[in-house]
């Protein structure tokens, strides 16, 4: 496959396989003969039901989803989950209450959402700064809560757990917008994980929910239908309209990661592209420096400054146009933090990273 | 343009222009020489924002939306809206309570969420059937309900208002998911117009929402954050990740509509369509029936049974395997009411239809 020109680094929505979008312009129009496209289609149609089917079907295949656990493609996006995990699991005992591990921006909205719908307690003390993982001996779980939540790859900080962390039997929710599929996981472990598929399965619009069977059906009575989770699992995500072009997409990423040898292939991928730069950052003298602890340290999102710790704005304005002259897109940090941020996630290939290490290497020689 | 052998005549999603097909398949690996697709593209990057804006403005410019109006691109389709309507404008007034006027499944379903978060009032006896609206002179409208809501086409009954309810000064809100842009309407007359855009102006994923500014800020504090309006008018519809590539398709579709003469010309077309249906249906001696009164006929959903006003089924099986023989898709009824439906949404040719038109002349003549 030819390199396209423009190597896009971006935090989502980001990069698809480039056989991906290819064969989503090749069938456009005419979707495997049928005569419309997949934008056309009903949702009710055998056609879309057979993407809907496949889509799940390797989703499953994948992740090792064990039968227990339901499946579903929902609208609204991460943040509207911040919502459906408390709205359908808050009510699980009695107390209506939940632990919240903040380690990022994302962690810390979904634990401002769920304070809507009951009690939430952070189960450490509040981060200065969101660059590690606070360690588990310092946390204070509730073993009343209905269910601990953490987020697994804070898009933002550039946080990711490298552990499951331990609930002493409590129900384990897990926002993996950010890492899903970039690695094998036990699904068996968690209560539910839910993730936006624009980082690594597809692109916006549609949010992969997976929830353990017995979990369902304790919905507080406020919760919109759209997101009450036992309304969608019964009708197989076909509750209403689902975002079929999106579920798609999503389809033929899953494909092309099974034919790219699976999770433990995007694992292995995925540590090799982000040791090359971190190996960078780390052996520039401080250079590059990324705040974030060694431990800690995303796969899929390298936030680092440039200079100093504080961050060179004149000589990160520098380095984003050279990057930029070399086709190299949205490697700037989110506007919360500053910065330089770039984002390796499964589509990002081996060969766009050697282009960035490159870059970077280049650039410290000439600005040291 | 070369006629497709497949005639999509569905419900929703639905048929859309070849022409914004062929556009989104030429540039769906590299939109725009940006180098990427609009499916990889950041939200917050200035192409995409281009998109997001010209969708806007074609959106005011084709409707005349008034300064005083947001409009939003939402996700949940219309059934999130049943629940984001009564969280953001129940509380309008203390009463909380709100009139609904029910003439079909899509008004049934949209009160019975409302009753979720206040009291609903149901202005009209009940229906026996939906092939009607009732008298606006039987209607009891509360003074001081928050608003008064209706749909303005019930895709799945085919009955559709032909008059702007009114209300005496209360908050007027519509669900025109299935007629949007089929023809002109004076927004000045609504609190709010929301519409899911897989029927006349694009696909599944995106739901457009226009909203009176003064509206805003009553949101009750169990409101998703992703449903709350304000927060989505104020962030411009990016509080988090919109779908893009829905809005994306939106834009396409509404520049086709301004290339073919705005909403003015779609009523025109929409117009012709309908009656060439209806005049073969009225003129068919009983062997087509339409159980909806004539001045509350869709011109966008045509639902008709064979032989006799129950349906012959046998007869209608016969009817949907002729159709599909002549490539003519989707005109099974909804599976709640059976028989068959036709829908001519706007990018539904006259072409489509005088083919839909013969075939049904045919099977007449051959069957009855």
């Amino acid at each position: 496959m030819e390199q396209k020109s423009t190597i896009n680094f971006g935090a989502g929505p980001a990069k698809l396989p480039q056989s991906v979008l290819l064969q989503a312009q090749k069938e456009l129009v005419n979707f495997n003969d049928v005569g419309i496209s997949v934008l056309e289609m009903s949702h009710r149609s055998s056609d879309f039901n057979k993407i809907l089917n496949k889509t799940e079907s390797l989703m499953r295949e994948l992740l090792c989803i064990p039968d227990n656990y339901k499946v579903m493609f929902m609208q609204g996006g991460g943040s509207g989950q911040f919502s459906a995990v408390p709205l359908n699991l808050i009510g699980l005992k009695e107390d209506r209450c939940a632990d919240y591990i903040v380690t990022g921006t994302w962690s810390e909205k979904a634990a401002k959402e769920a304070e809507k719908y009951g009690k939430v307690n952070i189960v450490h003390p509040k981060l200065d700064r969101y660059t590690k993982i606070p360690d588990p001996s310092s946390w204070t779980l509730n073993p009343s809560a209905s269910y601990v939540y953490y987020c697994c790859n804070e898009t933002v900080h550039g946080v990711e757990y490298n552990f499951i962390p331990e609930t002493n039997g409590v129900v384990l929710v897990s926002d993996m917008s950010s890492n899903f599929l970039s690695r094998p996981v036990d699904v068996s472990k968690f209560g539910l994980i839910f993730a936006g598929a624009q980082k690594n399965v597809g692109c916006a619009g549609v949010t992969v929910v997976i929830v353990r069977e017995d979990l369902l059906g304790h919905t507080l009575k406020e919760c919109p239908i759209v997101l009450n989770y036992k309304v969608q699992a019964e009708s197989n995500s076909l509750y209403n309209t689902p975002p079929c072009f999106s579920i798609y997409i999503m389809c033929l990423v899953l494909e092309w990661i099974k034919n790219n040898g699976g999770s433990v292939a995007m694992e292995n991928l995925n540590h090799q592209k982000s040791s090359l730069i971190y190996d960078i950052i780390n052996n520039s003298d401080g250079f590059y420096v990324c705040p974030v602890d060694k431990p800690s340290r995303s796969r899929m999102n390298i936030p680092f400054r440039l200079g100093t710790e504080e961050g060179d704005e004149a000589l990160e304005k520098m380095f984003l146009a050279g990057a930029a002259k070399r086709g190299m897109i949205s490697l700037k940090g989110h506007r919360s933090v500053g910065g330089i941020r770039a984002s390796l996630y499964n589509a990002v290939t081996l060969g766009d990273t050697e282009a960035l290490a490159a870059f970077m290497k280049e650039f410290k020689k000439e600005h040291m």
